[in-house]
């Protein structure tokens, strides 16, 4: 038996050498049916390792069908267990699709919150307590709705703060704002339905809605979020879908007669309206506004999101549904991935109910507001009166509209090689060719010496 | 003014107060488009409160579009800031559809792990230790197959105990099993195609193919999984859906004889295999087996979880795919939740990493075997030769075949009234009425003292 080898400097226990040697053998027709094995005590011995170690691994090769032993005359190599080799493409290397930039870019992508002042440390206290205290049950599967404590805190905080009302149970716990667009898609799209959609807007919703067979019928915004009056009558659309309070891209606050409005054209063609709210706890200039939804709970379904208030991490978000949807939305929930991680959700309810959430809020709104200021007057300082700034009432972004500018593929490529990242408006229009000059800078994730730099870059660069 | 009060014992702020009341005066038509408010002096005065106090409210107000002020003139209630009322049910209360059992109903639901052996003081402190110590950068947004720390650990993980061949750029994390099985109904099914699945098998499975638009073409199991020999030829299914380590429910272990029947079968269809391991690290009867995705890693896709091993609270799964269908799967991931929460990847791989899940492992496989040779001493006991076990030698489950007993809806709902909560397996059949005297008893969450109550609880209201 020359054909065996053990290698004891190998970190893989005997058995498993010698169980891998044999399977192979037999799997690739070197031992063929029938064949008969050496008796254990015979290997062990040739091999110079303990009976056991052959003994346990002639066992597992029985237990899996790979031998068979008959009685009193040893063991054999059982029929049907030779598999043909096919090409195998398994060593191919794969690219990482969503490589991370290095740390030397400067990147204005939107709806980052700075990173290093996530409450890390108050975080990982109450996760670790959530682990250690909470009852056992906690480990089990949960409902697809999401926790109750959670649902309970959350539904106050809404209304004191966003003018939102909802019971606990119209509450939907998801993995993120996304998989909150993903339901809402699969709870009210039907194929060749339409979809009325401001036109710019996020081009990830655009393509969740679509491949749920939507068409989408854009309709333009203005400084005041969605043009209403531009909607047309003689369709029913599934519904109409609208960021009312800081319109994405282009910043917009929708007033209330717009509201108004929409809500009395939703009314008309008895659709639903999905109030995207995903960033309006930053507001700047005024108080805050009160949600779409508070104006008409049972025609409006709200979307929110912890991605900008605390981490994109996280992965917590939430849809607030009209009664009559809520037992649907639970059960498409179900199936998307039965419920959201249980013990990042109680943490989350005792960082709401301990208050450290508004005061985080508070805290990042100041720093954000700074940023805003800083990063407004380093564009004016370079752009002078060829920029114009739009949408910087709230939030954790601002569009900047440069005379004479087009933000093409290759404006954008050559801006990246120097280090420098933005986003072009275009990027989330539907019809195209309005917005050609207008960029979206995120200034959440970017201190003052981030934002100078790459103000200064950035035009050094249009100007070459 | 005597139609706006303020009132000091209530928690909401003054300025909240005087806001709502005039918000809602003015949606619902009381004040009027044009009517002009008192001054702020005024209604200060009139309501004894600072003067601040209605400057926000107004100003909110005024932000909302609610009022518009006229330079000189005073504050005027806006156009078109009235909604007319329709019924609303929001006050309806919903039933919570997914309620709990309470404490003192047995409960034989199978895949749940022993909850209060959970380990939650490691996973706790781990889970802080990962968020006040890794960079901030673990903060944002993350790429959709999931961290690599934790795919590093897992493919080293599974080779080592499992036999599954895969590059950590094969894997995508998963929140769950049940959005891996989803993810692969996106991937793989069209409408009008066939998948070919072993009959019975999970409901909760047949529905997720089905909502994707399969036909499921059911084959029958025996004691030794799907019955390769009765596949059809002549058709081209979508894939091959197989639980080969332990088939679920009725516990068979698919043979290398049939894995490789299998794998000729895919390779001439040219179809995929779905394997689903759900819970083979827990092996009673020799050896553990290896899995079919090693034998031919192009074309089986692999289904893990960690829901049986820790806990199903966590929602952490993984699917292995061939490279070809890895950047396909990725951006499907990325659609449905973006990626799965980051916190907890990062604190699973640590505990993986430090050795702490295989700890845990063969911690709790003694805890089970025990649990599950206690339910066979009990069953026997109680039912003696009226009895027939299957699908025992693996997992936290296994299948009583009792003699001469239906387990009609009826049935079922006296032993839930009795407080035994009990499954059949009938549940799981495509083709019905093979299996009505099958029922399916999981231990893994149940102590000795709760199984010989359990048991003795089911016979004597068998017999009744």
């Amino acid at each position: 038996m020359t054909w065996l080898t053990v290698d004891r400097s190998q970190k893989a226990p005997l058995i498993r050498q010698i169980y891998k040697q044999l399977r192979t053998k037999i799997l690739n027709g070197e031992l063929s049916a029938g064949y008969r094995l050496p008796s254990t005590r015979q290997l062990a011995e040739e091999l110079e390792v303990s009976r056991n170690v052959v003994l346990e691994a002639y066992d597992q090769l029985l237990a899996e069908g790979f031998l068979e032993g008959r009685l009193g005359a040893g063991t054999f190599v059982a029929e049907g267990a030779y598999l043909k080799k096919t090409e195998s493409n398994t060593s191919y290397m794969l690219e990482g699709s969503f490589s991370k930039d290095n740390n030397t870019i400067i990147d204005f992508r939107s709806g980052i919150p700075a990173l290093d002042l996530f409450p890390r440390k108050q975080w990982g206290q109450l996760a670790k307590r959530v682990s250690i205290e909470t009852d056992h049950s906690l480990f089990g599967y949960d409902s697809p709705e999401g926790r109750i404590e959670l649902r309970t805190v959350l539904s106050d905080y809404l209304l004191r703060t966003r003018g939102v009302e909802c019971h606990p149970e119209q509450l939907v716990i998801t993995t993120g704002a996304t998989q909150a667009l993903t339901l809402i898609a699969k709870l009210l799209i039907s194929a060749n339905d339409k979809v009325i959609i401001e036109d710019p807007i996020t081009h990830e919703i655009q393509t969740i809605f679509q491949s749920y067979g939507a068409t989408l019928l854009p309709i333009r915004v203005d400084k005041n979020g969605m043009v209403i009056s531009q909607i047309p009558y003689g369709i029913k659309p599934a519904f109409i879908f609208v960021t009312p309070s800081h319109q994405f891209p282009i910043g917009g606050t929708l007033p209330i007669q717009r509201r108004i409005q929409l809500i009395e054209y939703a009314r008309k063609v008895d659709s639903y309206i999905v109030e995207d709210d995903y960033d309006s706890e930053f507001r700047y200039e005024g108080p805050s506004i009160s949600s779409l939804q508070g104006l008409d709970p049972n025609r409006t379904i709200y979307i929110g999101t912890f991605s900008k208030i605390l981490s994109p991490a996280l992965r917590l978000g939430y849809l607030i549904l009209p009664p009559e949807l809520v037992e649907r939305g639970r059960t498409l929930k179900y199936f998307s991935d039965l419920h959201t991680p249980s013990l990042e959700q109680l943490t989350l309810a005792l960082f709401i109910k301990e208050g450290h959430l508004e005061k985080h809020i508070f805290r990042m709104k100041k720093i954000y507001r700074k940023r805003r200021d800083f990063l407004k007057e380093q564009l004016f300082n370079e752009f002078g009166d060829t920029v114009k700034i739009h949408g910087d009432s709230t939030g954790l972004h601002l569009v900047a509209e440069l005379d004479g500018v087009h933000f093409t593929d290759n404006l954008l490529s050559k801006l990246h090689d120097h280090g420098i990242k933005v986003y072009p408006v275009e990027l989330h229009t539907i019809n195209e060719g309005f917005y050609s000059n207008y960029i979206i800078l995120g200034f959440g994730n970017l201190d003052e010496v981030k934002i100078a730099e790459g103000v200064t870059k950035f035009n050094r660069i249009l100007l070459k």
